[in-house]
């Protein structure tokens, strides 16, 4: 195996040629997944599927401390339930998956594979809320879903992918929409403090909101080529559900009253996300956070001092091991500088180097992903300062990503430059609109925008002409093409 | 909200009266699930859930430490895929669910919902498999599974199932029978340390092995009914399917050789088993690993000491929760009476009463769920001496299920004795077998009872008659009636 050092990387498409065939490039050069014999299936490997335990551990945790558990509902759900909520079912229906055989028989009624779970588990709600004493019901579900996709894309959009997926129900309006909002502010702490990505939380309008809910909120961000992404979206679906599947309760007046509901989820999709917003030429840029492997020893070695370099590493691994995430490359055959861009290109956040010199004085090299710079710790201080380099890496990848999305944000006053911005270099743009389903309609297909939030604080309260029609008003929402 | 403790108690069938409607009342009633409107699934609601929970995270420790990593691989698996291994597909043919359209077309080819993924997963190993530096390959998926059964049975047999599959790729056929042997011990301590049930490893037979697999191990439970139970397996896959796969490897000495496999799985028929070992007329007892709650404090609440009692209480939580998963149950409108009837039907190890006269005292009154044993223990000592008594249960589940075992496994060296011990009272039967695949058949259409396992560590050496021909023979092996 003697592989060129800069072979390894003119494998990977550079961002400016192809921002597409970059991100292709590198999660199936860097083994996060690998396409699958099935349409628009994809395998999740070791690498990539560390990743999602390390944000399933850390988002599970917070969805429990707000007072969630978990359970498992039925993969399949019967036709006939997915067909009770009209809107619903006419957002999902075209994109089903469909049972039709079980056991070599032909079924009666076909069976969903679920796009979401809503009707199933409405389903089952039906028979657990009886009482104001069974409310409000806190249920969150990690499983996968299927979603017949014509177009996809490893992560972002995959005819099967992995989410969790919350259904709550609630006594009052006012709880639900207070939940609605609690696990959107759940979702964007838990992406920008974990993930290191800033999201605009904010309103779906009319158009873009989830099949049968009443309002969808959301968290948006910004990738480094310029589009937004959907990262988790929270629903108040009113009594949609609870009214089509019967979820009733004996309230504390001996009223029958139909309850309120939620649901909310985000999906591997954010991988995605942590690919675009923090990766460079040079591969995969991981927040400390969520890195399966936040430092990787490389040992370099020379003929004389092999064992003693091999010692002195994995003593280093023994005493880093308990508070980092900690790997030793210890493979035979490979170069350290093969090495050093395979870690790279896998984005681990630090790489410690320790050769025959930094043995003689005692020192490891360590080597920051984010900024490519250097330094030399004394070897008995790391385990203490690790930690430190680690957190301040989490904090400048979120600094560098917000720092880019103020850049590529844009207030945009009339309708040319907003066509001009969108040829030119995207982003995010801010502009008023008139609240008419007509011109956001008509902006998307004119300019494959479309209106990803009404944001939660808009920053200006006057009011200014609709980017279409020039109505005032003053409703600022922003605009961006989007995953 | 007034119950009548004896009628919450009744709810339950006697284990003696009906042990499979025990079984069903009790999973019912204690919201380990409930029925879901599609033919054999069922939904787990949360209490039954948190126990999985609590199961993966002891055995995914395990599963990592031996080396595995885990990953995710498609819920769909292309027909023609399924039936490369003639084995396999003739196995598991008959009781697949089949996905015929998608997105409102046709598919070309039908997708069968994953009953095990050993062809799906073989089909990547053949791409990521090229060199002897990529062996071995040690992953692990957690995941659904469907198989459509014709009956069914929550927890030990539904149509959808989650589980854990391992699959691994090694160089010699030496390798993949080691690893085969060590998963077998890993599910061995994992169910007799965490769940506190006594396991039987041994091979299985020609004819009950795994469709596909060159041998079958398995560890066998005993129930409390006096059925066997088949709680985890672990397969030499031989060259099975590297063969029809094409998984091959280019070795040290430049030869491309076919590698081979193994592969290892148990479910959450665990959770069934728990309940068939353990539990008693008064409902589930749960070992202190897996329970979700392990201790549950429970107010006794006068009128005058009202405050001073929850205060106590509420304090003896947080006194407790750093090392106990702790829950008070400060519910208005229950008596006490009928909060500990509920907390022992769902099995929690400990119950602690808290008094006025407990709290003029200093003491805390401790209940065990698995003797029914009442000790007064100071406040103070409390967080020390409870972990030490969740230890002592824990312990003696196990000694427990072991001795019922003991006492319910009989050496049998003839047929009619062995008629009528299953007749009688079941339990696991030590017998000779000739080791002809046809006696087996004849015993297994004649009484109902199986061959579990040709244990590893036979205890008795010397030669016996077979069982049902009489031939001369030195393979001691169980017998069972099954789940």
């Amino acid at each position: 195996m003697s592989l060129n050092e800069k072979e390894f990387v003119k494998e990977v498409t550079p961002r400016a040629v192809d921002f597409s065939q970059w991100y292709i490039d590198l999660v199936l050069k860097t083994e996060l997944m690998d396409y699958a014999p099935i349409k628009g299936c994809m395998a999740i490997r070791p690498y990539g599927y560390a990743i999602w335990e390390n944000m399933q551990q850390l988002l599970d945790k917070r969805i429990k401390a707000t007072g969630h558990q978990n359970a498992y509902f039925p993969l399949f759900i019967p036709q006939s339930l997915l067909q009770k909520e009209a809107e619903h079912v006419e957002g999902f229906a075209p994109e089903v998956a469909l049972v039709t055989h079980g056991g070599d028989e032909k079924l009666n009624e076909p069976l969903v594979v679920r796009p979401t779970s809503e009707a199933i588990i409405c389903s089952m709600y039906a028979k657990w809320v009886q009482s104001w004493r069974d409310l409000p019901l806190l249920i969150n579900q990690w499983c996968n879903v299927v979603r017949w996709e014509k177009t996809t894309r490893p992560f972002l959009r995959t005819s099967e992918f992995l989410w969790q997926e919350g259904h709550t129900v609630h006594a009052t309006e006012e709880e639900a929409e207070e939940e609605t909002l609690k696990m959107l502010g759940v979702y964007k702490d838990f992406v920008e403090t974990e993930l290191a990505v800033p999201v605009i939380s904010g309103l779906k309008t009319e158009r873009e909101k989830f099949a049968g809910a009443l309002k969808t909120y959301t968290i948006e961000a910004l990738m480094a080529d310029g589009k937004a992404l959907q990262a988790g979206t929270s629903h108040n679906l009113g009594q949609h559900f609870s009214r089509v599947f019967g979820i009733q309760y004996l309230d504390t007046d001996k009223q029958l009253k139909y309850a309120w509901q939620t649901s909310w989820g985000v999906s591997t999709r954010l991988i995605g996300a942590v690919i675009m917003v923090h990766g460079d030429d040079r591969g995969l840029k991981l927040p400390p956070q969520i890195a399966p492997v936040q430092a990787v020893i490389v040992p370099i070695i020379t003929k004389k001092k092999r064992e003693e370099v091999f010692e002195k590493c994995r003593e280093l691994k023994t005493k880093l091991a308990p508070k980092t995430r900690v790997q030793l490359d210890d493979r035979e055959g490979y170069s350290a500088g093969w090495k050093f861009n395979e870690w790279e290109m896998k984005g681990v956040p630090l790489r410690l180097e320790v050769g025959p010199r930094d043995l003689e004085r005692g020192v490891v090299t360590v080597v920051r992903r984010d900024t490519g710079e250097k330094s030399t710790i004394p070897a008995g201080e790391l385990p203490q300062r690790l930690p430190h380099i680690l957190k301040e890496i989490q904090d400048n990848l979120f600094r560098q990503a917000l720092a880019f999305r103020e850049e590529n944000t844009h207030f945009v006053q009339n309708y040319a430059e907003f066509q001009e911005i969108l040829q030119e270099k995207m982003g995010l743009i801010k502009a008023f609109w008139c609240g008419d389903a007509a011109c956001e309609e008509k902006i998307k297909d004119e300019t494959k925008a479309t209106i990803r939030c009404i944001p939660l604080e808009p920053e200006q309260k006057e009011k200014g002409a609709c980017l279409f029609c020039g109505k005032e008003n003053n409703r600022m929402v922003y605009f961006a093409r989007a995953y």
